[in-house]
């Protein structure tokens, strides 16, 4: 009886790791969700039972408190369960939990990471969540907490100097803008990102003044990051501060 | 002419994504840095050229100055160069100041993520970064700025209820160690891993009050990632709020 937790990466089939691949080759019962790529089910044996345990699309759908003795279940009966998530497992994915789970009835566990969407997604539109002079942290603070409000680390996160990932916060995209706004932040740059490095991959970018209004006309909506901070304005030019630097020592070479 | 960034993970080569392979697969040159782990640079076409630009181990070493047009200059001479980065290079990587300088200067440039040690090494450790009820969100921070200082971002960070992970902040240990117990928080769990995802990976489990000690004790050093908040102590037992739930669950259940 054993238990796999395989990050599948945020979108990209090709973003799996080499040893989530062989987990999958090795699995008696994989158990995935809505975010997973369906080209990753193709590594599995033939033999092996794919189950769907997503929280969206409608028609079907699992409450964790479902999953949990579910994979008990599936890992007692038919021997190795992989468990693959978008993304990584232990970055909102309530994978610890799962684990936890699983062990308390006896099941050997294992956690294979996965390549997070909280840095990916922004770098497949340009944005690197740290440069040198621009930011010296990043904060990734879910938008949608236990308790159905805004997280109260996005308070404190407005009035730092860090990068802010806001995961899952497109219901609250205003609410949040106003958080920033408040902290005197209206100017800052945000790119808004769905479908991230995906072939459908849409952004916009704008400041926390206009980035509601502008998401609006664009039609970019779920399943979406926001990026706030000087980073973000990077690819649409709104920073230029690392170019400059480089245009400079460029013509001083010349 | 063409740049490809890799990320090379966080030290368990079986950890690259299958997209990063292709890529060095492809290679005419690879320019490598210190960690990435050898056994990666089998992928690479035997007639590819391998050079090394690690800023580590002394011999011979290279600052970022030197390899931005290095970077040109292979890309001008041989074609396509995969610049192959331990863990991410749009995280602490300085990836982003490579892309735009080989930008200017008109070669084709491409990001290929790697998985992030920020959260990968604390998962090998069995330490999630967010855990509901106990973390819902996490700050990432350098412990060596541009300047060697300490970063502004962890004071501030200190003050948060966010988990927090130091990277390359080991040499200031003890000076973290003094911001997180100013802020009331000399009780909180630190957890502190080297070589994560390694065969020869060493941790130390304690609280910001004891850790320093603790740490000179084990011998455990660089290169090392520093978790701060109570998902440190889930591994050790000194947070246990996961594990008591899912008993009281599973007794219900009986």
């Amino acid at each position: 009886m054993k238990l796999t937790l395989v990050g599948a990466g945020p979108g990209d089939p090709d973003l799996i790791t080499v040893k989530g691949i062989r987990a999958l080759q090795q699995a008696d019962v994989v158990m995935y969700d809505a975010l997973v790529h369906p080209d990753l089910l193709d590594y599995c044996h033939p033999d092996a039972l794919k189950v769907y345990v997503g929280k969206r699309r409608g028609a079907y759908s699992c409450v964790q408190e479902d999953i949990n003795p579910l994979i008990v279940h599936y890992a007692q009966q038919y021997g190795h369960v992989v468990r693959l998530k978008g993304g990584d497992s232990f970055v909102f994915g309530r994978g610890y939990e799962e684990i936890e789970f699983a062990r308390q009835c006896g099941i050997e566990t294992n956690m294979i990471p996965g390549i997070s969407s909280s840095y990916a997604v922004p770098a497949s539109a340009g944005v690197p969540l740290t440069t040198r002079g621009l930011s010296e942290s990043f904060w990734v603070v879910t938008g949608t907490t236990k308790a159905g409000q805004l997280s109260k680390d996005l308070q404190l996160a407005a009035q730092s100097s860090a990068t802010v990932v806001v995961l899952m916060g497109m219901h609250k995209l205003a609410e949040i803008m106003a958080v920033f706004a408040n902290c005197g932040k209206a100017q800052t740059p945000v790119a808004i990102i769905q479908n991230g490095t995906l072939p459908d991959q849409q952004m916009v970018f704008g400041r926390v003044s206009d980035i509601v209004q502008k998401t609006e006309e664009s039609g970019v909506g779920n399943p979406a990051i926001i990026v706030i901070g000087e980073v973000a304005g990077l690819p649409s030019g709104q920073t230029t501060a690392v170019s400059e630097a480089i245009s400079q020592h460029l013509a001083q070479q010349k």
